[in-house]
This record gives structure tokens, C-alpha cells and sequence, in this order.
């Protein structure tokens, strides 16, 4: 800045004045007009930062010191575009704009001529390709391509990125660099995303949204209202397409994307940072209140969606292991921070340990406290999904406490989710002490390994992957739910028919499809059991229903990560390589194990340990039962799936209606430090099932104890009611209760 | 204490009298006479202690008090010994003499009724059952059984604490109370220890060391010198057998304890315990300084034996996971410290953060400083073993540094290592980053795991984990080395022919063995590169030479964990189930793929992903190398071993000698929370190997340029040289160097 702005922002109370006298220094190229920044960090930000006593705050500083002048020692390169994902040309242009971003912050904290003289020199060596290009070599059909990439995608997160360093840093070029830089570079980025990309400009979909950020940020910087309205309600104003129809119909009723958490975490940052520069110019729209203020929801949703380790959930088309400290989570929950001043978001950024360089950043920073606990709360929950919250949605049941060591089952009849959607409705997943206990298998590809086949989703995604088969759920007749058609499923949805989560001893959620399968009505509950009585640990009671016009085979899948330690049934190991099915994933299962009850037994066991834990799965059984135990691997002939073994319980097709009733229950733990062993067996036997009145009757041993619990299957069975058990009535309020006999 | 008892120590000057006159409070039934600590928490230590600053100390005896209390809030039960490892009495029986020991140790530093009465009870009820016992029912034909357990071993472990328990306590007993416990629990248990189990007694093993440890102290305390002489000399008192000859044969020169580092960090226990309790009570035996100093060399050997996580390598049989934090090592830590005053043991008992309640712990505890660093120094080295340092050793070759992110390779050679030993002489294992890279299977159990064979070791340990083929080895004709004789395997050892480990940039060590084999000269050189210039990691040359009168099929194995992300070779996966072999462990590995080189390719090359590194194996191959990758888990009827893959290199049956060269490269990182992608590829192609003149004369190409290392054989050869190659000459001094041509 110069003095004469200086002089003009200070008069108009906009910044400090004490800090903004540092700003700019001895750096005189830099002209007056239209150069305050438009969009996330403002010059009082800026001053924020520079005054934060915040140790948050100051790494934050020293650390993008500290990669500037990494960054500055080496010259810039700007190749040819040519490479897919994973190879060089991708990865430089990413990284191309990923330091320009860095260095031009640096410079609006910092600003030093070196820093100018990459800026300007990475700017002109793009406007001097960027009119050259023809579509990228590697554009496939199918896929929308770049100029820059093999994908638009990339091109509209590089626009995304350039468009805030050039709102940065703009106020230090001469205006013929200006005029070159937009006139070569960003209206032509922007007509390309905008205009030659029509149709994802007005998708309905993230990458829609990243570009309508990209351009809308834009022309916010440039002064092109016309680009900044076409970005908010589409290429036609109409609103039908556009950055409110996507926050209307990509987000449900409680902020869920339906692609997944790891689709949300990052279709979010363009949301939530053009939402910011929105405020910011627009501020008529009140786009943070729109729609009850859906982009909070969409946060605090998203970070929800966690296990223990703040990693996602690898629901859907995932790559495991992206936690919440993704820059596009710290970005979002930074600014939801500011806007909506949720206390509750503190500990999550006070966890991270980093923030964004924006002025939501820096005021995130100074309100963590020494008393903001290390902490987040993941209490259960439903979410729903579907615009109108009534499309499905997603059963979180976690075991009340407030210290680590959370049992957590995520119970998914959420709708599709697009091309990136699995066929899991009813699935069940997992997790214990923060560890994949009962995984997801997640998506079958090697992000951004070039020699897993550029890195993109590998054929196994397609036959492995997003089939019933290859989650915790039930699969009749080997085929895979809406038979394996993405646009049949897109149209259908599964329903909450209960999801009672408030007490502590007793958690209870109930889902059911009806179109999954034809003439198939699936209901499946999950109770999650806090009775210390009976054990130490919470557990779980599963119960899924099949309720056909025909008879099918039914397949209920336990995928589980461990050693077997111990299988209450007697089983044998093929001689011969044994694969479980033909298609729909089964034909990538080895047989591992195939069993059957134990003679005369009506309950089978099975055990393994997991990250030093234990956990048992009894389930009852009878003479037609099959037990298989399989093992990822037939038919992959490339090694693209993971390593991931199966407990899976089979009922030939005798019968048109079936439950499946079974116990998980987490017990024990052996430390290898110590060597000792505690509660290395299950407390659960003699466990069984019936049904009174469209009540699930279930009854076990625990600890020498009979316990009797029931469960309405319908909603709002709340009234008093009493059941026959053994000769003797039992009566309650409610429509679930547990009672020891 | 009386005030009688305290009024003379203070006259002695024996303790500081300040903090004394607390201990004892007003407990009242206390005999003065001969109540004085003998073995490792003296009345300073306990004066020390409560004086103490040191957070560790503090935190140490609040744990304590906290875990009494929950301790003293439960019933004493002594369960009739009937189950084996993992069941209720022998986990039981275990529990007991820990929680003794606890009380014990928290009596002796806050006195109080209830503890005593805890103690009383405890004692009393062991008093009264133990001479009604007969052998353990669960006692094994060839395996030293016990009364209280199925093993002799538990039983000289539970004396060992409960005699630790009754020298604090015993001064608050009654003469009577005293009478009892000595007469029916202590000197029975001695006499069934040292005498009922004279071979254990006077074995050199680590069980002998459990038994005359426990038995010496308790002829300490008890005042039996003839107790204590048979401990230190053995049973006929002449240096044959006992402590003094177990320290001399079970430690090589330099304090490797030839079972591996798993039973080393066991056995550690009762010989810096019994040997502090020496120091205390026989000092004119100088027992610290006996051998050299040999017990320092042993717990610093153990230390060192860790990957950056403070795990042991899980060499011979070995539970992994184990690491440093152990109890065992906690207290031999402490005691080394305290007897040697080695400052290098300060980081590590600082990172423990845990100390052992002995007079040396709360020596160590202070004298971790804010300076005390928080980084163990492990710099590469050579661990001799044998006794007079002459049978082979281990090679730790790890990159320098003083951050994280160590890459580490273990080269073995090492002697047997008795019945827990594994057939694998010049095997090679890899850990970088703290991660298992390139694994030691270690051995087949599931400790203290009930239905895992009742927690001993299982039948595939002998079939499988102590084979040649488990390993990171080479295997000729798919037979063990030493044909899987234990016996024949002890009486032969390999040599260390070179180990120059002092260098930045190159570090090299070279095995040699010609005994594994019949008529078969083996040798192993691995070097470790660090050069920046080539690679960003430093990165390893493996050179195995085989040598043999007659041909054979000669197998090099490299285990690894992680995901198949390359293959640059032809491959194709079996149809049918294919075993890899028949016996020696090929039983164990069924064949996920067969291949062979790529048509002229005189390179192979097998990259892996693992912890989101990545990793290349580059070899040289011929077309008549075979490859394999290759999978655990055939004829494992039981699922007892765990899921590890290898990939395999053979040079089929049609030479008397063979050279494998292979470049073991770590490369690049995927970030899981930026994804972003950095080296995902090798640098080296174009291997090659040759031999001139007793040197292996390696060229690869690396990042365009063509390096040359050359390796004498021979351990002395290091007179000025001259090589060959390409029609130039090339000179140096040394026995290997590495030049850019």
C-alpha cells in the first residue's frame, strides 16, 4: 500500500493504522487504485495476523516464512502440459499454483522484492502459455478435460488459487503487468470454465462448485458483475444452476453430502470460501443464513463424520486416512468460526494446530483459550440425507464419554451419492479406539500414483469395490443392491424408521429399504448397549431383516481387520482355490474357510484381535447356516485391492423372510508392553431371537444372567406393552427395553 | 519402623532421619530386628523419593497410590492351579504377586492398616495352599513344569516379586506372621526352585537366571548364605553354573544375548536385579564391574536393538510391539544408570517417562534435566556375539541423523540363538520411519491368547517362522540352512568379514558363512549410501555371493509390508491354488504370481508402498531368474500365521555360484492429508554387477549420471587399488568406494 491509501483506509476507520504502516515498506511499484483485496484476507487481517499474540499464529507466520524461502530458491518451471495425474506436468502446475498462493500471502505480510519478482514472473510465464493452449493431450472422453490438466477440475482449483494471489498482490504490479495478467490469463481461465465448460459450470456437482467459486472470485477482483452473477445463479441468472442451487441440492437438510465425507471435505472449501468472498462483496445475499444456515451445518456435519483420529469416514468412493486436517477442513472450519462464532468448533481447530492464512484464521486463532478443551465431542447422531432430510441418511451411534476409547458404528442408508456412490444401503462399519475395527473397504485406487494407472480409480472400484458385497452388509442371491445401476438407486431411497440415540444406557437406530431388492423389504437395527453390568465395554446387538415375495440366498458380510483368534464353528480350508462367485465382487473373494454350526449348536462365534483388542461376533445359527471366512485377492490381476478378509453368514435359499441376529461386542485387550491379557473372551451366549407382534424379542447369557431385550420394528410403538417371555409377561413404556431376568 | 530401629539407623547414619520419622506413622506391630531393606528399595531410596521434585517421581507414586487403591477395593483370590497360560488361575496367580508388589512397595512408602492387612492376607493364603501342591496339572512332558503354574519359569518370577514384597514388608509383620510365610511359602518355593528343579537352577539360560535370582534374594533376605552362594556360584558353589557363569556365557562380548533381543529385554530383569541385590549385599564381589563391565554393555546392546519407536527387532522368536517401555527394561535402565553413571541412558529413561520404584529409579528420575534430550542416538554398529566376540553378530546399519525418519537395515548373523533361534544367518531386514519396511516375521504365537493353543508358541513356528524361507534370506534347494537342526545350527557360527560403519556416505558390512550349507560359501555385503547428489534417502546395495561346490536352486527372499504399486517384470497370477513348496516353510506360502524378467531387460525391478512411502527393489536379473510374490496362509489350518507377503527372486538349479545384486531404495512420500505425490519413482536403473579381482564392482544409473562402487571382499584388502572398467582405470585406497564416472 502507499501512503495515499494508507491515509484514505485509515480516515475511513476500515484497518489499524498502526500495523498498516508496515505494510508495504520500501516496495514503490505499487499503484493506489482497486487494490485492496476482495476476497479472504483483508488488510485487516492482515493486521491481525502481524499482532496476534497467538503461538498458533506466529508458527503459522514462521512456517510460511520458512516454505517462501524454499520456494524462492528455485527457479520457476512452467512445462508443457502433457502428463496425467501423478506425472510431472500435473504435479508442477499444482505445484506452480500451491507456492504462487504461498509466496503471494507472503507478500501482502511481508512484501520484499524478491517475492514481487517471482510473483510477476510466475504470472507472465502463465499469461504467456495460458492463450497457447489447446485441450490437454491426456483429456479423455467422458471426463470434462483442461488446457493445464487432464481434468477441468485442476484447472478451476488453479484459478481458484491465482485468483487470491492475484487479489493479493495485485496493488504491487504495474498496470501493464495487470492488464496482461487479466486480459491473457484470468478472463481467458474464467471464459474457459465458465463458457467452453459450460455444462460443469451449471452441474449440479463439486466440481460445478469449484468453478463457480474460481470464476465468481474473479470477477469479483476484476469488477465483472456479470461474471460474479453468472457464477452465484448460473449461466442464466435463473438461479436454476450456480453456486445457491448447488449449496440447495448438493447439502441434505443436516449440511450431508451425499458423495461422503471425503467428496464433502472437499467440495467444502470452494463453498465455504466463495460463500466468504460473497459476504464479503455481496453482502445482500446473507449467504451464511441461507437456508438456516446450511454452510454451518455442512461443517460441523463434515467434522462429525470422524472417527476417533478426526479421520472421515471412508464411506462411498474414499481414500483412507485424509483427516480433518486437510487444509480444505481447516480453511472451512476457520471461517465457519467467524461467521457463526460456534464455540463448539474450537477444540476441532485448537486440535489441528493450524489455520488458514484469512482473516477467519487469525480470529479462530485468538479465541482458543487454554481452557478450549483437546476434546471434540462426538456424541451419536442421525444425519439425514436428502434435500427435504428425508432421503435416508446416516446412523452415527457412539458410546457416550467425553476421554478416548469410543466404540462407533456407522449404520449408512444414505442415498447413492452419484458416480461415487456404493451399493451399501443398511451397511454397517466399525470403529474402536479410533481403529477400523469393521471397515469400510473405501475406493479401489492409488491417488496420485502414476504406475496405479495415473492415479485415477482403478477398474477394481467398478467390480470390487462399490458392490454390496464389499461392505457390512446383506447381499441376496450374490447380486448387489439396485443391481449394481447407479441411476436406478439415484432414484430410490432408504428411510429412518427410528433412531432413538439420547439415552446413555441405550441407543437404538432402525433403517429400511424397500427397493434395494424387488419384492424386498430390508430392515436392519443397530443397539448399541452401555450396561456395565453385563460388560466393561459397550457392545452391539445387529438384527436384519429380509422379508421377500420369493426365497433367496442371503449373505450377511462382516468385513473385519485382525488375526482370527478363535471360531466357534466347525469349518474346513478349500484344497483347492475356491472363489466365492462369478460377479458382483464375489468373483474377487478367495474362499478362505467355509464352515458350518456346530452340531446341534444355535449360536456360532467369531473371534479376532484387532490393534491389540478383542471382538467377538455371536451370532445365532441352525442347521442350514453357512459360514464362509474370505479374503480379498481372486481375480486382480494387477494388485489394485487392498488386503481385506470376510466373516460372512449364509442362509441358502430355503426362505423368503430371515434375520440375521448377532451380537459385536469389543472385549478385553492384550498390552504388549506388559504382556497381560484382559477379558480375552466374549461375556455373550445362548443368544436368540424371535419375533411377538412385530416386536424383536432377544434374549442372552451375560455373566451367568439372562437379559431379554426387545424392540418395536416400527416407529412409534411407544405405548405400554407387554410381552410373553417363558411363560411370564414382561411390560414396559417405550418401544425398546432391556431387562435382566 | 520402631523408634528404636530408627533411633539406631540415624546413630549409623545410615538414612536421612528428616523423612524416616514419617515411615512407619502409627502402625504399631512392627519388629525392630533385621527389617531393614535388602534388596532394591532401601529406606534412602524411600527418604528419596518423597523428597523428590522430579514430576516423573511424583506421577510415579500417585500411579502407585491410585492403583492400590482400586487394588485393596477387591477380594484376595488365590485360585487352585489348574489352567495354563491365559486361563483364570495362571493369569490369577500372576496378578497376585504384581499387585503384592505394588501394595508392598506402597506400604514401604506410606504405611498404612489396610495395606498391611492386604499383605497379610496375601501371604497367608499362599502360606496355606502352597505346600498342598503337587506339579501343575497342565505341567508338559520336557518343559520344567511348576506347582502354582504349568512352567517352572512363572514360578521363579512370582518368588522373585514376592520376596521383593516381603523384604519391605516384613518389619511390619509379627515374628509368628514371619515364621509362617518363611517356613511355608518362601523356603519351600526356594527349595523347589533350586533343588525339585536342580537342572533349571544350574542351567545357563534365562530361566536358571529367574530361578537363582529369585532364590539368591530370598537367601538374602532370609539370612541363608548357603541359599545365596549356590545362586551366585551354582548348586556345587564352583563357578560352572549360577549367576556369575550366566553372565558369562549368555551375553557375548558385547552384551548381545544370543535369543534375541524379545527374551534379552526378559531376562534383563532378574540379572540387573539380582545383581543390584549382590552389589548391596555382597559387594566385595564387584559384580557391576565383573567381565568388563559386562552389564551396562547388555543393557545398552538391548537398547540400542530398537527401531525409531523404541520396538525391539523382532529377531528369532519374538512378540512384536514389544518395545523399551517394558517394566524390565524401565528397571534395568534405572539400575545401569545408577551403577554406571552412562549419561547416554538419560534420553531413554526420559522418554519412558516411567521409572522403577528402587532406589534407582528415583536416582535416575533426577537426574533427567529440561536439557536431558528427548532423541536416542542410534548410529550404525557392529554387536559381536559369542562370547569371546567371535561368532558372528548383527550389523545395525542406520542412516545418521538426529531427527526422525531413520532408515535402518539389520543384517543378522548372529549365532543361533539355542531353541527360540531362527534358521536365518545373513538374513536382512528393513525399517524406515519407525515402520516395519522389509519385516522379520518374528515368531508364531498369540501370547497369553487362551484359544491360541492356551498362548504358547504354535505349531507353525517350527514349520513356518523359524525356517530359512520366513526370513529376508537366501534359500538353496528350498531347504533350511543348518537342514533346520538346532543342535548342529549351535555349534557352527558365521563370520563378520568387514564392518566399516564410520562414514557419512558409505557405510559397509560384510557376513560370511560356510557351514548353513554344506560345501557352501555364503556372504552378504550390505551397503548403506547416503548421497544426495543420487537420492534424497540414503538407500542400500545388497550383494549376496553364493558359492558351492555342486549347483544349486538358489532362492533370495525379500518380505515385505505394504501395496504392489510396480511390477517391471511379466507376470501372471495362478488359476489353481499353487503352494510354493512342500516343506521348510513353502508349505506355508501359496504363489500370487509368476513371472520372469521383461524380454532382454537385464533389470527387475518391485516397487511397494508401506506407511505411505514408497519403496523400490532394483536387481539385476537374467533370463533365467524366476519371480514370485508370494503370500502366507497355505496349510495353516488354524489361521495362526499372520498375513505377510514376499517377493522372490530364483536363479533355477544350473550354477555352483551366483551373485543376487539388488539396490533396496526408500523413495518419495504420499501425503494423505495434502495428497500430494513426492518421488513416487526410483532413481537407479541400469544395475549392474561384476567381479574383478576379489572385488564386486557395481554400475547404475542414477538421475542421468552413471556411478561405480566397488567393494573388496576381503576384510583387509586396502592398499591402493586399481579396477577396470569400460576400457578406463580407476584408483583409490580403501576397500570400496563409490564415484560418479
Amino acid at each position: 500500500m502507499n501512503w495515499k491509501l494508507i491515509l484514505i483506509v485509515c480516515l475511513l476507520g476500515v484497518v489499524s493504522c498502526e500495523d498498516s504502516t508496515t505494510a508495504g515498506g520500501d516496495t514503490t511499484t505499487i499503484e493506489a487504485t482497486n487494490s485492496s483485496s476482495k476476497l479472504l484476507l483483508s488488510d485487516d487481517g492482515i493486521a491481525d495476523f502481524k499482532s496476534s499474540n497467538s503461538d498458533v499464529v506466529k508458527n503459522t507466520l514462521k512456517e510460511l516464512s520458512q516454505s517462501v524461502d524454499v520456494i524462492l530458491t528455485a527457479p520457476i518451471e512452467i512445462p508443457q502440459p502433457v502428463d496425467a495425474g501423478g506425472g510431472y506436468s500435473h504435479e508442477k502446475h499444482k505445484q506452480n499454483y500451491a507456492e504462487l498462493y504461498k509466496v503471494a500471502l507472503s507478500q501482502s505480510l511481508d512484501p520484499q522484492e524478491d517475492k514481487l519478482t517471482y510473483i510477476r514472473n510466475m504470472f507472465d510465464g502463465y499469461a504467456n502459455m495460458y492463450p497457447t493452449l489447446g485441450m490437454h493431450p491426456k483429456d479423455k472422453e467422458n471426463h470434462p478435460g483442461g488446457k493445464l490438466y487432464w481434468q477441468g477440475l485442476n484447472e478451476a482449483v488453479t484459478l481458484f488459487y491465482m485468483i487470491q494471489s492475484y487479489d493479493l498482490t495485485r496493488g504491487y504490479l504495474t498496470e501493464d503487468e495487470r492488464l496482461k495478467i487479466e486480459k491473457d490469463l484470468l478472463r481467458p481461465m474464467a471464459k474457459f470454465l465458465s463458457e467452453d465448460s459450460y455444462e460443469v459450470f451449471n452441474k449440479i456437482h463439486n466440481h460445478g462448485t469449484w468453478s463457480v467459486a474460481a470464476v465468481g472470485m474473479t470477477g469479483m477482483v476484476l469488477g465483472d458483475d456479470d461474471m460474479v452473477q453468472r457464477s452465484i445463479y448460473g449461466s442464466n441468472k435463473d438461479g436454476k444452476t450456480g453456486f445457491i442451487a448447488q449449496l440447495d441440492h448438493l447439502f441434505s437438510s443436516d449440511g450431508f453430502y451425499s458423495e461422503g465425507p471425503y467428496y464433502h471435505r472437499y467440495a467444502i472449501l470452494p463453498f465455504i470460501a466463495f460463500a466468504q468472498a460473497i459476504e464479503n462483496n455481496e453482502p445482500e445475499v446473507k449467504i451464511f443464513e441461507h437456508r438456516d444456515g446450511i454452510l454451518r451445518k455442512a461443517v460441523t456435519t463434515l467434522l462429525q463424520l470422524t472417527d476417533e483420529q478426526g479421520r472421515f469416514y471412508p464411506i462411498n468412493d474414499a481414500i483412507k486416512s485424509k483427516t480433518w486436517e486437510s487444509d480444505e477442513v481447516v480453511f472451512a472450519t476457520n471461517i465457519a468460526y467467524k461467521q457463526y462464532k460456534d464455540a463448539s468448533l474450537l477444540p476441532v481447530i485448537k486440535m489441528m494446530n493450524k489455520i488458514s492464512y484469512t482473516d477467519a484464521g487469525v480470529i479462530a486463532a485468538n479465541a482458543i483459550t487454554d481452557d478450549t478443551e483437546d476434546f471434540y465431542n462426538r456424541p451419536s447422531m442421525f444425519i439425514a440425507d436428502g434435500v427435504e432430510g428425508k432421503s435416508g441418511g446416516l446412523a452415527l451411534m457412539r458410546s457416550p464419554q467425553n476421554t478416548s476409547g469410543q466404540l462407533q458404528a456407522v449404520l449408512k442408508f444414505s442415498t447413492q451419492g452419484m458416480g461415487h456412490g456404493h451399493f451399501d444401503r443398511l451397511s454397517l462399519s466399525v470403529y474402536d479406539y479410533g481403529n477400523e475395527i469393521m471397515p469400510d473397504y473405501g475406493a479401489a485406487r492409488f491417488l496420485n500414483i502414476e504406475t496405479k494407472r495415473g492415479g485415477r480409480y482403478l477398474p477394481e472400484n467398478k467390480t470390487y469395490a462399490q458392490h454390496t458385497i464389499a461392505h457390512g452388509a446383506v447381499v441376496l442371491d450374490e447380486k448387489s443392491q439396485y443391481k449394481g445401476n447407479v441411476k436406478y438407486s439415484e432414484e430410490h431411497v432408504s428411510h429412518a424408521v427410528k433412531t432413538d440415540m439420547s439415552g446413555e444406557r441405550l441407543q437404538v437406530s432402525i433403517a429400511a429399504d424397500s427397493t434395494a431388492y424387488n419384492g424386498t423389504n430390508l430392515s436392519r437395527s443397530i443397539t448399541m448397549i452401555n450396561e456395565p453390568e453385563i460388560s466393561n465395554r459397550p457392545f452391539l446387538i445387529d438384527l436384519y431383516h429380509i422379508d421377500s415375495k420369493t426365497s433367496h440366498q442371503m449373505d450377511l458380510n462382516y468385513p473385519f481387520f485382525g488375526d482370527i483368534i478363535d471360531t466357534q464353528f466347525d469349518y474346513s480350508r478349500p484344497v483347492n482355490k475356491t472363489v466365492l462367485g462369478k460377479d458382483n465382487g464375489y468373483n474377487h473373494l478367495e474362499v478362505l474357510a467355509q464352515g458350518s454350526p456346530k452340531s446341534n449348536a444355535t449360536n456360532t462365534q467369531f473371534s479376532f484381535l484387532q490393534a491389540q483388542r478383542f471382538y467377538s461376533i455371536t451370532s445365532v445359527t441352525d442347521a442350514s447356516t453357512q459360514l464362509f471366512i474370505t479374503q480379498t485377492g481372486a481375480n486382480d490381476p494387477e494388485f489394485n485391492i487392498n488386503l481385506q478378509r470376510q466373516y460372512l453368514i449364509r442362509q441358502p435359499k430355503n426362505k423368503t423372510s430371515h434375520t440375521f441376529a448377532s451380537v459385536i461386542e469389543p472385549h478385553g485387550f492384550f498390552d504388549p508392553v506388559k504382556e497381560t491379557v484382559t477379558y480375552p473372551k466374549s461375556v455373550i451366549s445362548n443368544l436368540k431371537h424371535e419375533q411377538q407382534d412385530g416386536y424383536d424379542i432377544v434374549t442372552f447369557n451375560a455373566g451367568g444372567a439372562m437379559y431379554l431385550y426387545t424392540l418395536s420394528r416400527k416407529r412409534d410403538n411407544n405405548k405400554n406393552h407387554t410381552i410373553e417371555y417363558n411363560g411370564k409377561s414382561y411390560s414396559w413404556d417405550g418401544t425398546h427395553q432391556l431387562i435382566k431376568l
